[in-house]
C-alpha cells in the first residue's frame, strides 16, 4: 500500500497526554463547580438532523455547518435526486440522470412531451439552473445527499434535547454539557474547527438568582484554575433597549456602544466626533450624555443610568435587574474577580434578551474567556413556547492558553505513574511484580520496565515519562528481601524491607 | 418557522443526567484502572482524512464510515468535480458542467475534437459510466466532494497518531483513548451509529507482560464494577497457525475452531460430521483429535496442545507464548475472573498475530464484553515498519447494560446535589443564600430554590432530582439563628443552629 505522510485534517488537534493533563484539569475543575451549583450533566449525539441546525445560525452559520454525506448509494438513480428550484423559491426533484437526459434533449433543441409537472418545470428553468450551475448546484444538491450534520454549538442540541424530553425533566432545568463542537471556519491561530464547548443553562426559571449564580460560578471555577485578576462584565439587553427608545435609535446601538467604549482612548469629544459622524443628532448626545460619561462604581453608574432612562420603562426595567443580581453578589463576596456593570458590552445582541455575561482575564492580552447571557424563547424554535433560558460558556482553549502563559498548571500535572520498578530479568521481575501489584492495590500508579535490558534505558523511559521514583530489585535485594527507592528528582535512594513497601509514602 | 417534531439521528441517542452519572461511573473505574497501570490518555479529532480511513476496514468497513460533504462550494463549476474510472482502474477527472456538456454532444453523435487525453477517455468511456450510473456514480463523485470523514474505531486513529507524533512519544507507549467512533451500520437493539469505544494500547513493546497485564486490567476493572463471574478467554494466533500447519489446512481454521466450539452440545461425533462435511478428511482429524478434545485446567490444555503441534514450530511458539502469559498472572492471583485458554477464539483473525482476548459475564446472556490481542504491524499502513502493538477494549454499552439488568451501579449514584434551601421569600433567601455558599465552600453541592412558592412544588423539585436534605429557614429561624434540616428520605427533621451548619454531616 502507498503510504502518505499522516495528517489531520486542517483546524483540528491531537492531544498528547500532557494537554490531555492539563484539558482535563480546566475540564475537571469546572465541572465539579457546576456540580457543586446543583447542574446536572447531559451529552448529546455529535451529528443531528440537518434540519434541525439549519436556519439556527443566520445565513453564514449554515454555511460553517459540517453536512454528512448520506450513506451508501446516495444519488440513487432516477430517484429522488437532482432538486432544482424556480425563481419564486419552489423546489422541485427530479431524478439526476432524467435530469441528464433530458437536459441532452433540450441542448438538441428536441421537444420533451411529457405530462408531468416536474419535467415541466424543469424544462422552464433549465437555462437558469445550468447558468447558476456552481455554486447553486452545490446548494441543491446538498439537501438531496446530506440530511445529517455535526453540532455547530451546544445551546441548539440543547434546545432539541428540552423540546424531545420535556416530560421527563424536572424544570427549572440545571443543565452542563462539555463535548465538541465543529465549524467549517477558516482556521487561524487560536481558531479551530473542533473545539470544546463547556456551557451550564438554566431553563424555565426567570428568577435572577440564576444570573447571580453563574457570576459565582465563573468566580469559583477561575480561581480554582489559579487566574487571580479577571474582571466579569455585565450587562443587560434591556438596558440598551431603553438607551434606543430614550433617542429613538433603535438600529444604532452598536454604533454607539462601540464609540462609548473608545471614551478612555480618545475622550468625550472624541465620541461626540464618532457619534456625529455615525449620524446621531446633538439633541440625542445631550440625552445620552451621563451614559457615555459613566464611571465610578456600578451603584454610581446604576444611578446615572436611572436619571438618564428615566423615561423608559424597558431602561429603568433592565437597571432593576442589573441591580438585583448585584444585591445578590453583594450578600456573597466573589473569591477574585471584578464584577463590572459595562453598557458597552452588546455581544449575541441578536438573541439575547436579559443579562449580557462576559469575563475577561487582565493579566494576559486575550479575548474574552467566557460569555453568555439570557435568552426568552430558547425552545420556541422546536414549538415549545414561553421557556426562559440563562446560560454562560466557558473558552476552555483561551483559559488553557492565559494558564499556560501564567504558569498556573500545578507542576505535577503531568506526573501519571508514580512508581517504576526496574527489570531485571526473569527472576527479579517475578518478584517486583508481585511488589508492584500490591502498590497498585492501594490506588498508586506504578509500571515495571516492560523487559530486562541497560539501567540506561530504563532510566531513560521513567525520565521521559516524568516519573518520580524507581524501584530496583536486583538477586541481592531478593536475598535480603529489601528493595531500593530512588527518588529520580532528589536522586536521594533508600532500603526500604518488602513488607514495608506498602506504607512508604512516594511524595 | 414552521417547526417539526424535533428527533436524534436514527442509531443515536442523547444521555440524560442519570445515564450519565451511570456512564461516567463506568468510564471513570475504567480510566482510573488504565492510569494505575502507566497508560496516559490520548485524544484524536472526530474528523480524519478520508485516505487515513478508507482501505483500512475492509470494503465493507469503507462503506459504513460517515463521509463529510466538502464545505462552501464543493462541486466547483468547471473545476476538478467529476471523476470516472476506466475498466483498468485509473482515475480520470473532468469538470462536472463539462461532462454535462460532452454528454449532451455524445448523445447527439456530434464528433468531439479535442487533444485533451481526459476528454477522450471520457469519451471512450461514457457508454461505461452511463451504464453504471447508480451506484457507481455515488462512489465516483464522493472522492470529489469528501476528503474528510469520522473517525470509524481508535485504532487507526491512535496508529495515525504513532507515525504523526513519533518523534515526541516515548516507547513503549502504553496509551488509552475514550471518545465516540461513527459507523453507518443498519441500527438495531444494542447497535449504535454513535457509540463510546474505550480503549487500551501498548506499541513498540513485544513483550508478553503487556499481554499479561491487560488481563490483570480486565479482572481489576469489571471487578471494581462489581461484575461477579465472568471468563477472560486467552487464545494464541500462533497455535490456530500451528493447528493448520499440523494438518495444512490454512484456510479453514474457522471452520475447525466453529465445530470444534460445538462439542459440549453435539458431542465428538457430532463435532467429527460437521468437519468431514466441511473437507476435513480422517488423517486431519486423527492428527487434531487432542485438539477437538481439549479440556481440562489450562495446564492440561497446554499439555495436550504441545504433543498435538509437536511438529509445528509456530504451534509451539504459541502455547510458549499462553504458557508466559499464565505463569505471570500465576504469580499475581486475579480477584475476580477466570482465565480461560480457550482455541475456539478466533476474533480478529485477519490482523491478530499473537494474543487473542475475550471477556464474558457468566451473570447475564450477552455478548463478549471486551476483547482484544496483538498485531504486529499497527503502523506499516502510514509507513512506519516495525512497531508491534497489543490492546483491548471495553464494550461499555454492553456493560452498562450488564450493570443495568444485575442492578450494580451504586443506589447513590444520581444524586447530584445534597442540599436544597427552600425558598421562603426575599428576606428569607438572603440568609438561606448566605449558608448555601459556606455549604458549597466546604465542597458540598447543594442549591436553592429558584422562586419564593408553595412547599408542595419545592418538595416536588427536591423529589425528583433525587435531593436528600431539605434546608427550611422562615422568618421564626432567622430569629432563632436556626435552620430545620429534613432528611426527606428519613422524613427525620432537625434544628441546627445556623453556625453549626457547615459541621453537620449531610448522609
Amino acid at each position: 500500500m502507498a503510504s502518505v505522510k499522516p495528517s489531520v485534517p486542517k483546524g483540528t488537534r491531537d492531544f498528547s497526554p500532557a494537554e490531555m493533563a492539563k484539558r482535563n484539569y480546566i475540564f475537571d475543575t469546572i465541572k465539579s463547580v457546576f456540580r457543586k451549583y446543583g447542574y446536572q450533566q447531559i451529552e448529546t449525539p455529535a451529528m443531528e438532523n440537518l434540519s434541525t441546525l439549519m436556519g439556527k445560525y443566520g445565513d453564514e452559520g449554515d454555511k460553517l455547518i459540517f453536512k454528512i454525506l448520506n450513506s451508501g448509494d446516495y444519488l440513487k438513480l432516477n430517484q429522488t435526486v437532482f432538486s432544482f428550484s424556480s425563481r419564486n423559491g419552489e423546489n422541485h426533484k427530479i431524478g439526476f440522470w432524467d435530469a441528464l437526459s433530458y437536459s441532452v434533449k433540450l441542448e438538441q433543441n428536441q421537444t420533451i412531451n411529457s405530462d408531468d409537472p416536474i419535467v415541466e418545470k424543469f424544462v422552464e428553468y433549465y437555462g437558469y439552473f445550468k447558468e447558476h450551475g456552481g455554486p447553486e448546484f452545490s446548494k441543491l444538491l446538498t439537501s438531496d445527499i446530506s440530511e445529517k450534520a455535526l453540532r455547530y454549538d451546544l445551546t441548539v442540541p440543547f434546545a432539541r434535547y428540552v423540546v424531545m424530553h420535556q416530560n421527563d425533566i424536572t424544570f427549572p432545568f440545571k443543565r452542563f454539557q462539555v463535548q465538541p463542537v465543529w465549524r467549517a471556519d477558516r482556521p487561524q491561530r487560536g481558531r479551530y474547527r473542533e473545539f470544546y464547548q463547556c456551557d451550564a443553562d438554566v431553563v424555565g426559571s426567570d428568577s435572577l438568582l440564576n444570573e447571580a449564580e453563574f457570576v459565582l460560578i465563573y468566580d469559583e471555577a477561575l480561581s480554582k484554575l489559579g487566574l487571580k485578576d479577571f474582571t466579569i462584565k455585565l450587562n443587560n439587553r434591556k438596558i440598551l433597549s431603553g438607551i434606543a427608545e430614550v433617542i429613538d435609535k433603535n438600529d444604532n446601538i452598536v454604533d454607539l456602544t462601540v464609540a462609548i467604549d473608545k471614551i478612555d482612548k480618545i475622550g468625550l469629544d472624541g465620541v461626540i466626533r464618532e457619534l456625529l459622524e455615525k449620524g446621531f443628532t446633538e439633541a440625542d448626545i445631550e440625552k445620552i450624555k451621563p451614559v457615555i460619561l459613566l464611571q465610578g462604581s456600578n451603584e454610581a453608574k446604576l444611578r446615572s443610568l436611572r436619571d438618564a432612562l428615566s423615561k423608559s420603562a424597558i431602561g429603568l426595567m433592565g437597571c432593576d435587574e442589573v441591580e438585583t443580581v448585584l444585591n445578590y453578589i453583594g450578600n456573597c463576596p466573589l473569591k477574585t474577580a471584578h464584577l463590572e456593570l459595562d453598557i458597552t458590552l452588546a455581544r449575541g445582541l441578536n438573541y439575547y434578551t436579559g443579562a449580557i455575561f462576559e469575563v475577561k482575564t487582565n493579566e494576559v492580552n486575550m479575548g474574552s474567556i467566557g460569555g453568555g447571557g439570557r435568552y426568552d424563547d430558547l425552545t420556541g424554535m422546536f414549538g415549545l413556547k414561553g421557556l426562559t433560558g440563562v446560560g454562560i460558556s466557558f473558552g476552555a482553549d483561551r483559559i488553557y492558553d492565559v494558564m499556560e502563559e501564567l504558569k498556573l498548571f500545578p507542576e505535577t500535572i503531568d506526573i501519571g505513574t508514580k512508581v517504576l520498578f526496574f527489570n531485571l530479568g526473569a527472576e527479579e521481575s517475578k518478584t517486583a511484580y508481585h511488589l508492584l501489584q500490591q502498590l497498585r492495590q492501594k490506588g498508586l500508579a506504578s509500571e515495571i520496565y516492560h523487559e530486562p535490558t541497560k539501567f540506561d534505558k530504563q532510566f531513560k523511559y521513567a525520565e521521559k515519562k516524568n516519573i518520580p521514583f524507581a524501584i530496583i530489585i536486583g538477586s541481592k535485594e531478593i536475598e535480603t528481601k529489601t528493595c531500593v527507592i530512588k527518588g529520580l528528582r532528589s536522586g536521594e535512594q533508600r532500603s526500604v524491607p518488602f513488607e514495608a513497601l506498602c506504607e512508604f509514602s512516594f511524595i
